[in-house]
């Protein structure tokens, strides 16, 4: 049996998140019926994350195991041409038989695309957050930094976040601006449902005004969803890189 | 009665092109039905050029005379909200009554957008044309040159076109590498139908061979398209300046 971590890349648009569901194609789906149809097998893939509907990913990780001989650049390949053009796999690796694409992941860095402009572009429409007035990038910087390091992030999960464990360790956290385009990059070992959203989203409430300047650190202590900002919506977030140990990285 | 120019811009993956059709939604239709129900009468709105399916605007022109006292401001504001987020309205003003989007422009300036990958991006899938192989930047920028000037474009229209004088000036074209990403600008008077595509798919076939360095000019003089190159894919293509005379452009 070979275990094989896959390199996948999609635009969320048009699916409903990466987990698999019932009565919605989602890229689980999508990547599992395309590689089941090439292996002549059913495969399960098991992703590094579970992205919600509308996220995308820059780079995004899954594992599978067959017996299958084909060679890794035709698992790439064939499977391509089985995927709609909005999934791509761009590479593929046999691993050790322990390796597992979630439980074997380090960290994650996620891209938060915020642009602000009073007229909608059409072609941003599916890939970033719109605002209507322009925030202050050095403001949302210096807030952004209270994040960083280990915290109790109980008041940047959804309300009906089940983890027990909601303690996170941030490894950095910068926004920056080019024109009227905002990017807001938060690396982390890892993150409960919704936190990059509500992360994104308090600091925007900070630079609105409707939460103070300072509030992160107090929202911290104070492990309460309602009292943080809202959840930014789905289409600006972007996995972008997922760490794993260096044993399991390419030579 | 009042005469407009209203600035557009749309990502036309989801029309079948700009002008009205019996049997498929258009760009025309969209913004006719946006615009008409704004105002409460039915307006006619005349585009700058027909761009085909698929085919995208950074900046497009349009048209239209209306009685109706709602500032432009309002005709911008107020047509958005009616569309889709694939289109957007980014300024509209006053003209001189003679004023016509089509008639009176001036010039245009495409971009022709492709990237070269082994595999596909899924972000640029609707956005750009892929090759396989790298192109040479060099000799693609050294060959469009021949193309600068006043010349009968027969060759570069296709093969249905209808136009009596196919003659057309380019001001510039030009062809820059980013990475794995070629953009290919041209300028010019006016362009006949697909004559961007399949100048660039003629560029691109010298690349590969399949027609000698020096092509462009003797295809200028042979006045045939089936010795030209093939037509490229329309997503790649995007309207990206339109000029107009200077008593016509905002103070």
């Amino acid at each position: 049996m070979k275990n094989y971590r896959v390199k996948l890349s999609y635009r969320g648009t048009n699916y409903h998140g990466f987990q698999r569901q019932n009565n919605a194609m989602t890229v689980q789906q999508a990547v599992e019926d395309a590689l089941s149809a090439l292996l002549g097998e059913n495969i399960t893939i098991y992703g590094c994350s579970r992205t919600d509907a509308g996220v995308h990913a820059r780079e995004f990780y899954f594992s599978f195991k067959t017996d299958n001989p084909i060679p890794p650049r035709g698992i790439v390949f064939g499977t391509n041409v089985r995927l709609n053009d909005d999934i791509a796999l761009l590479s593929c690796e046999e691993m050790p038989p322990e390796f597992h694409a979630r439980y074997s992941c380090r960290g994650k860095e996620y891209e938060y695309l915020v642009y602000c402009s009073e007229i909608r572009d059409p072609f941003l429409c599916d890939g970033a957050y719109r605002l209507m007035k322009p925030l202050d990038a050095g403001l949302l910087n210096r807030e952004a930094q209270a994040f960083v390091g280990e915290h109790d992030f109980k008041s940047f999960c959804a309300a009906d976040c089940e983890k027990e464990n909601t303690t996170r360790t941030i490894y950095s956290f910068t926004v920056t601006q080019t024109g009227r385009l905002y990017r807001f990059r938060v690396a982390g070992n890892g993150f409960l449902y919704n936190m990059v959203r509500i992360m994104v989203g308090t600091l925007i409430c900070i630079n609105e005004g409707k939460l103070e300047v300072g509030a992160v650190k107090r929202l911290l202590q104070e492990r309460d969803r309602t009292l943080s900002g809202r959840t930014v919506p789905p289409q600006g977030l972007y996995l972008d890189r997922v760490f794993y140990d260096d044993i399991y990285n390419r030579k």
